[in-house]
């Protein structure tokens, strides 16, 4: 299994109703995504100063599961209008679990 | 519950080695945490150019939990000896699951 892990540095124009909206469009795409186990995203909950923005973490029965995900027509749009505009930073890895 | 995420661009004294035996004493530590609920590590799987180097992803009951895990002297020893030398970038989230 693969786990995605995608974490986000917002610029000044992210705010918590575009967070919330972003959650809720991954959440809402989850069941079309073949080989997905999990989905869980969330802004930072603020415990230790200097943490980036926003996390996203998602399981996937292998690779080709994986790149379904990232290559999705309704990701990329979710991408196009919501994280991309208001992301300044943004790391990833996907590693075997 | 909080899930910790960490993300790791390593510098060049990193090896698959010295990679590998931070994920072994993570395992190790985790037994002795308390209110962790999963605790999975392990480098990035090349499947996309420009990734961070490795994730650790750790599951916790509150965030009492997550600031004695991020506090412990065993933990604080292995950013010492292993993890330490051989970052050259960090970013972490942890959000509400």
């Amino acid at each position: 299994m693969i786990r995605h892990v995608t974490l986000f540095r917002w610029n000044s124009s992210a705010t918590p109703e575009t967070e919330q909206q972003f959650a809720a469009e991954l959440a809402e795409l989850r069941p079309r995504l073949q080989g997905n186990r999990a989905l869980l995203a969330g802004p930072d909950a603020g415990l230790i100063e200097g943490n980036y923005d926003f996390a996203v973490v998602a399981d996937f029965d292998d690779a080709d599961s994986y790149l379904g995900y990232r290559n999705h027509p309704e990701h990329q749009d979710i991408i196009r209008r919501l994280s991309g505009p208001m992301t300044s930073e943004r790391h990833s890895v996907q590693f075997e679990i």
